[in-house]
């Protein structure tokens, strides 16, 4: 069997009675029975995935930012030069960027993993050097990488995951840093749940009317070129996907093999997680939506998902800021289950029949 | 000068030069301009509150939740008996209530203040003795209070806020505690903005059809009884208040003399706002809507506020739970202007014109 193969086989689903356990100590907590809305129902699944009712506090938390240009920047899809990718990245490095103030808020670490960027960056204890290649190429002229590289991304993106559980992280978190890589995010969303490009074409970093335009005539040419394959997951990725795709889609399945529950950020990772759970369904189990992002493909996707996002507040940075914030919010819906006294152990009185 | 209108006289006009600064600042991060959605409107409005531009970090965090009862418990609008809310308050000092998980997941204090709790409540250091009186009266028969209460529980309210502020917190949040008094929040948020009773009145803790019909009843009943002239915020909170409604009204105006935000929880804080603000209009600028819960009249309230809900989870539990789960968002907000690189300070590359 390949190692991804293993992999795929290494995940399974929840786990039904730590479930049923979990609702059943919700409607006994100090409370009306379902006044905690989404989180009651988010703590049902948290036990669901640790098998265990009360589930761990998942903590502590990583985020890892996975870092790739795209080929289809030539095609002018945004006003940001490809080198900003790069420095991005050395931003991070030194915390200067939005995710790593939103990180100090948390209480996060920060990994950034060189999947793909189109530029040697310097090498350290704080990045991971996974790089496939220098950036994809263009998808509208070919494949953006090879069927054997996207399974190289997915196999490095699963072995970050393993990795930062094996650091002890408990929590992980999605982040994602390409100059143009809401192009491909659209191109894999429209393959995945058959929604039209101008449905799921957005603005990304704020493009004008004209280049959105051209943005989804660019998404149309990539799908026409390709005609990929919504059943076949790496080939899709292969031929219009990015490496920070792929890298995140690997990312997703190794969480998910290790039971450990991932806080999505916008619609690079919801691309990404159609992918993964193509792969492997009962991925689904450990994704929690952090939010959802200004990008119209990214609700879309979430709809397929059928992830119902914790934050929405009309972010679209992306590098795993919305995700981030929802943070403390999966942190209390565990609480809940763990730290909440029962109406029978706080000697509270019940409701009259 | 009375010592409300003192206070009253201590509420200005957020700091423009501040707004404006943090507008500017916000374009230059290492970041699309906008992108941060909600977050960049809310960091501008935290600037502007402290007069300074970046803001200080809103910490430490303390949730002052006011418990109060009601007379108009005995017209049957809840299924939940009375003394739940003073048993609840033994839970909250034990620790083991909702709010004190919450609290402890976002490093909040948590101050338990009895302004008008229906029993005689063990005293200690965790406790503020603030009562007024021991619950309201029927507001279907009589006024709930009178008006000389109401000013009482404004100024004790105030009070809180400003034993807070005094002991160094910088971000305050909302909390309550008082079976019935989504039935009270009914009325005042009807008074307030002039729609009508049954668009306001909802299911509280989740009380079933028959009883929400009868809830709207006794909230028409209430109003029809007493006319309360909504340019009269005391005289509409003495007539169909709570005591913890006049409390955080107080609580609110304590903050903003002190010009440090307040986030609000739910339709019992939103109810309590709308008073605050015709006292003192500019109390609105250090307001913050931490959450929406399902309950419909507090949709109704922030409309009528202009504010507009971090959180939007189903929430309808109070306690000041919505409100703390808002907390990391607000403090990430701040961190922005306060941590995240330039383009000219981390050397990254603007858009291309």
């Amino acid at each position: 069997m390949s190692s991804l193969a293993t992999l795929l086989a290494r995940i399974g689903p929840a786990d039904g009675a730590a479930m049923a356990a979990a609702r059943q100590r919700q409607d006994r907590l100090t409370k009306p029975p379902g006044s905690l809305g989404v989180l009651e129902q988010l703590s049902v699944r948290l036990a669901g995935l640790a098998g265990a009712c009360p589930p761990p506090l998942p903590d502590p938390v990583a985020v890892a930012v996975f870092a790739a240009d795209h080929g289809v920047h030539a095609q002018h899809v945004t006003p940001w030069p490809q080198q900003v990718t790069a420095q991005m990245v050395a931003n991070m490095r030194a915390g200067g960027a939005v995710v790593n103030a939103f990180a100090r808020q948390v209480g996060a670490a920060v990994r950034t993993v060189d999947i793909g960027v189109a530029a040697d960056l310097p090498g350290g204890p704080d990045l991971i050097d996974a790089k496939i290649r220098p950036g994809t190429a263009d998808l509208t002229g070919q494949p953006a990488m090879t069927r054997t590289e996207a399974e190289a991304a997915l196999s490095a993106g699963a072995e970050v995951a393993r990795t930062l559980v094996d650091d002890g992280y408990r929590l992980l978190v999605t982040g994602d840093m390409g100059i143009a890589n809401t192009t491909a995010s659209a191109a894999l969303i429209s393959v995945f749940t058959g929604v039209d490009a101008a449905e799921v074409t957005g603005r990304g970093t704020g493009v004008d009317d004209a280049t959105l335009r051209h943005k989804i005539e660019v998404v149309r040419r990539g799908l026409a070129r390709h005609h990929p394959d919504p059943d076949d997951p790496i080939g899709v990725l292969a031929a219009v996907g990015g490496l920070e795709h792929a890298g995140l889609a690997g990312y997703l399945l190794g969480a998910a093999a290790a039971r450990v529950p991932v806080v999505l950020d916008g619609v690079i990772a919801g691309a990404a997680a159609l992918a993964a759970t193509v792969l492997a369904p009962h991925v689904a189990d450990c994704l929690i939506a952090g939010h959802r992002s200004a990008e119209p493909g990214h609700g879309v996707a979430l709809r397929a998902l059928g992830l119902r996002p914790l934050v929405e507040l009309d972010l679209r940075l992306g590098e795993g800021t919305g995700a981030l914030l929802a943070v403390p919010l999966v942190q209390a819906a565990a609480r809940t289950l763990r730290e909440v006294a029962t109406f029978d152990s706080a000697d509270v009185s019940e409701r009259q029949p």
